[in-house]
Formats: structure tokens, sequence, C-alpha cells
């Protein structure tokens, strides 16, 4: 459902419930939790929402797993989009930014790839409108894997099976194998990447015990504080853009002066320090935390969030009501077998430093 | 068997064809190729030999496992045993040297990790007597995973799900969880890391189809060359130790001078640029070749071989049936799943620079 329409029917039940409440000598005022939840909040699908869009769309996730485990993506050879979005560890890398080619780092922290195909768009500043955008450039970043167009359409052309995995995922095209289709199978892979059944998915499809009480008091409270003004929906975030920093300034250790967000790219944003908010779908495993992967507990984050962002000071029962809430955000995360990849050939560009 | 016992026995063999063949006016001089062949050489194991003797055998290789795919065991948290040894690509790298940490690159060629518990000891130049004593090697190595002892054991021990594995791999221990624990599960995960099945096994084992003729022919040519003294048993290398360089000086870029193998960790040894003979398993996989990883492809590689180590000057023909029979050296790569790793705690060290 549109967040608007959700947030005029939300309007609406409140409305009702006050009426009620005013009219009936005794009636409780409060919404029950779990209808508020579901106002707010989506459960992840467990299948990937508009793939009977996608032509051969299982071919190209098979495929895209390949890529994603394969390093000669990269110039040297060494640097794999699992190197930055581990599938064994949330779908990221737990560092504060990435190390790259040439043993670089990035400004930003990696977002995780798990669910990352439910946002609006991709990067923390949405300068990617979808993920066949987003797949191309860490491909082709001087300090990410530092590759090029031609370099890798070179390497993949090389190894008969991925000739034959790409003429199976794209056989309407002439020549299967190029910078648009590896980014479309990877795109197709990282989109396949749900996390569905956390306890909190359960918790909204009916089961009460789902969450435990203090989750459900930082469900409450999440409500309650506004958290839900910029984490919301499937993602609880992921769907909208704010600036980082609404009532007051964060530090410069979470938000580095420099980086303007995306203002970098959107000449018309009124702001600077605008970014993409992030998802909380499982943030308990995607530490550290913010653009800048500066805070390394959600304890940490919630609490700069809500003075930053909502001019709120929390007590520490809210900070563990709230983390508590955040654990019942995790999913069951796919099993994942490591692909066999093909042997480089005679033909294959070899690995440069 | 022992290489010995082998030796002698097929002296013995000959020595009946001989008298055979001299006795009987038209009787066949020729061993049959795959009684020759079986002298020579056995099959891949289907199970890893010895794990009876080892306590609790598979909690430890789930451990290893895991461990194994862990990039927290790095200082930097970016770079794990698979980084260097990708078991989607033939258990190594498909470069000349690694990279590790820092973007710092070693001397010598990562060797694959498959079938590597079957050699007499472990490393180039044999320093490590088996898989436990090298696991730690890497992790230490400041060009490597730039780790510590007191680091990893800090790392693991701060996360209650490698607690929980380690005290079930080694339940015999107080603190299970110590840097010799992590080599032995370590160890246990690569001594699984079998590949039988090749088709050379299959033909060893009577399935006279699973070579075809070039593969018979470069078989052929193989014992009769006298790549066997030193290719040989199980790993066709692995177990023993020689000059690279018998007949003639090999070129300084597949034999760098100031590397003088196992002369550095053994002041016994009578000579310069004695390495430990690679196996030729899986060699199909795993270029480039040479313990400097320099050269790219087979052909050249058994070229310089045939030249330095035999003096011999290789015909067309025969290199390309020695190459054939390479082929028939890959075996069934086994199936692992990416494994789920525990999220680090507000106890585990963070990554370092």
């Amino acid at each position: 459902m549109m967040p608007v329409i959700k947030s005029l029917l939300f309007l609406l039940l409140v409305c009702v419930v006050v009426l009620v409440s005013t009219a009936g000598a005794q009636s409780e005022a409060e919404v029950p939790l779990r209808d508020q939840a579901r106002f707010y909040f989506d459960a992840i699908p467990h299948e990937v929402p508009g793939k009977e869009l996608v032509d051969h769309f299982d071919e190209k996730v098979a495929l895209g797993q390949r890529l994603f485990f394969d390093p000669r993506l990269s110039m040297s050879q060494t640097v794999s989009c699992h190197s930055c979005h581990n599938l064994s560890m949330g779908g990221d890398d737990g560092r504060p930014v990435s190390v790259g080619h040439g043993w670089q780092t990035g400004p930003r922290n990696a977002p995780t790839v798990f669910n990352a195909g439910l946002q609006i768009a991709q990067f923390w500043d949405g300068r990617a409108r979808d993920l066949v955008e987003q797949a191309g450039a860490p491909m082709t970043s001087p300090v990410e894997m530092a590759s090029t167009d031609p370099l890798i359409c070179d390497v993949l052309s090389s190894m008969p099976d991925y000739v034959a995995w790409f003429t199976r995922a794209f056989p309407e095209r002439e020549n299967p194998i190029c910078f648009a289709t590896t980014r479309h199978a990877l795109a197709a892979f990282v989109s396949s990447l749900l996390t569905p059944d956390a306890p909190f998915d359960r918790y909204l499809a009916g089961q009460e015990e789902a969450l435990d009480d203090l989750q459900k008091q930082g469900l409450r409270e999440f409500i309650a504080l506004g958290c839900t003004q910029c984490h919301m929906s499937t993602n609880l975030g992921g769907n909208g853009y704010y600036r980082f920093g609404v009532k007051h300034a964060p530090e410069q250790r979470y938000r580095p002066q420099e980086d303007l967000g995306r203002r970098l790219v959107m000449d018309t944003i009124s702001e600077d320090y605008v970014f993409k908010v992030p998802t909380l779908r499982n943030v308990a495993l995607t530490a550290p935390y913010f653009h800048a992967g500066s805070a390394w507990t959600l304890e940490e984050s919630v609490e700069v969030m809500a003075w930053v962002q909502l001019d709120k000071k929390l007590t520490e029962q809210q900070v563990d009501a709230l983390v508590a809430f955040f654990s019942s955000l995790t999913g069951s995360l796919p099993t994942i077998a490591l692909p066999a990849l093909p042997v480089s050939t005679r033909e294959t560009p070899r690995p440069a430093y």
C-alpha cells in the first residue's frame, strides 16, 4: 500500500478511536499495537515482487549468483561483490567503510544487500534508481573493483560456461554478454536476497508470542516517538529521503562535514546532508551504523537519532526497548551454495595489480 | 602403499615382463597402461584418511568451515582463508601471488587447498609438517591476514555461537577457544576438501573409457618421460622434495634467484632451489603455475619442466597429450554451503586497517 494512503487510513482509524473513546464512558482509547504496526509496516515477502515481469528470471538469478561471487569482475581479480556484501555476515562487511582495489577505502558504509531490492532507490544518496543501475558502479569504481565495462565483457566472454549461462538468461540477445546484461543478472540475484519470517513479520501476521514484552514495548516507543515518520513500510526505511540532522546537527564523526549526501547528486535538493533512510531490517547484523559507519552499537545509534532527528533524550528503558524491538527484525537469511566458477582460459585477461 | 615398496614391486613386474618377453616367442613386452598407472598412482579417497583417529571430527569440520569463511580472523576483518583459497575456483586465487593485508603481496603462489591434507607436509618448502601447523601461518603473517594469536582468541571468544561450536568440537578442553584449537578446526575442514572421482581415478578403478585416446597417450608419455619420479602417488606430487632445475637452471621468472626454497628453512639441505613437488590434482583449475606463479598455461609449464628437470625437448604432440592427461585429473569438487556466521558483539575487537 502507498504510504500516503496508509497515513490517511491511519488518521481515519485514530479519528474513529478518538470518537469512540469520547463517546463511550469507559472505552479503551488505545488502538491495538498490532493494528498500529500493520498501518506502518509490511512483512518481507517470500517471493521477489514483480519477478513474473522479468523474462528468464530464474536463469538470471542463477547467473547473477555466480557473478556475485566471481572476483574476476575486479581488475585485480581478488574483489568480488561478496567481499563487501558478505552473505555470511548480514550482507555487508562489518567495517566503517569497505576496503577495495589497492586497499583504498570509500567514504561511506557498505549497505546490506538483503532486501535491498525493496527500496525506492540504491546507494546512501539514492543516485541509482534500481539494482540494475547500482550493480554497475562498484565494478567500475576505481576504489572498489576498479574494472571497466569492456574488461568485464572480455573476462566473461573468455569462458564458455559463462557464454552458455548468459545465453540461457538472455536468449533474445544476439551478443548476450555485455555490461548491461551483467548488471541485470546481478540485480536479479540481489533482488532474490529476501529475509522473510523475522519475529516481527510473524507478529504482524498474528503470532502474538513472536515478540516478547520488551520488544512490544520497543515497537510502541518506535511508533510513539515518531521514528515511523522515516522508518516505515516493508523495509522500515529505504523508501524516502530525509535530512540527517532535522533538529540538531550530528557530531562530525556521525555526519562528516564534507559528505553532503544527496546534494552531491541532485542539484534541486533544498538542504545538505539529505540521505536515503536506511532499512532497519536485519539491523542487528549490520553494525557499524550511519553512512559514515561510525556508531558501533544500536544503543548509541538510537540515542543519536532520537536527539538529532526528533529532539528527544531517551531513557535507558526506552533505548533497551527499542534495541530489543530491532532484534525482532532479523529474518531468515537465505541458504546460499557457493557456486562452482568456470576456469579462466587462455583468452581471459589476467589479473592486474 | 609406500612409494618405495611400490617402486620395488614395479621393478619386479618389469623383470617378470622382460623374462616372459624374452622367453616367449611372440609375447607382448609392454605392461598394460593401467597396471603401470596403478603402480605409480592411487585414487583420491572418498573419506578423509585417519578421520576416525580425530575426536569429534565432524564437529571440528563444521567449525572449521565457518572459520575458513570468517574474515574476522584477519586484523582488517576483510581477509579470510577463502580470499586466497577460493573454493569456487580450484581452491586458490588464480593470481601469481596473493594479495593480503594492506594490499601486500607475498613471494609465492597460493597452493590449492583441495587434497592438501594428502601431502607429506605443507607450503612450497614443506616447512609446516601438517595442516594444523600450516593453518596458523597465514592468519598471523603480516602480509596475509596480519592477526595475532591473542587477537584471534579475543575475536572468537566474543561470540556466544563460536563458544558453543568450539565447546562441541573440543569438549575435553577447559578453555576450548585458543589459537591451537582454531588451527585444529581449520585443518579438519581443509582435510575434508577431497576431490574424488576424476576421470583418471575412474580409469585407475577399471573404467577403460574414462580416459580418451589422447589422455591415455599423455599418461603413457608422463610415465615414459620420467615425470613420475617426482609426480607420483595419490596427489601426483606432494610427497617429496626435489630441486627445481635438476638438469638446467630455469629462467629467472620461473625460479627467482632470491627464493632458495627449502634451503631457507632446512640448514641441512644440500642444494638450493629445492621445493616440495606440487600436486597435479585439479591442475587445470589452478593456473598460474610454479612457486612464483609465472607460467600461465599448462603447455608452457610442461615444456619448462621437461627441459629443466629431464633435459628433454618435447614435441607439440607430446605437450598436447600431457595437457590432455592433466585435464583428466580434475575431480568432483565438494559442494559447500556458505556458512551463516555469528554477529560481532560489543566485546568483539573492531577491524583495524
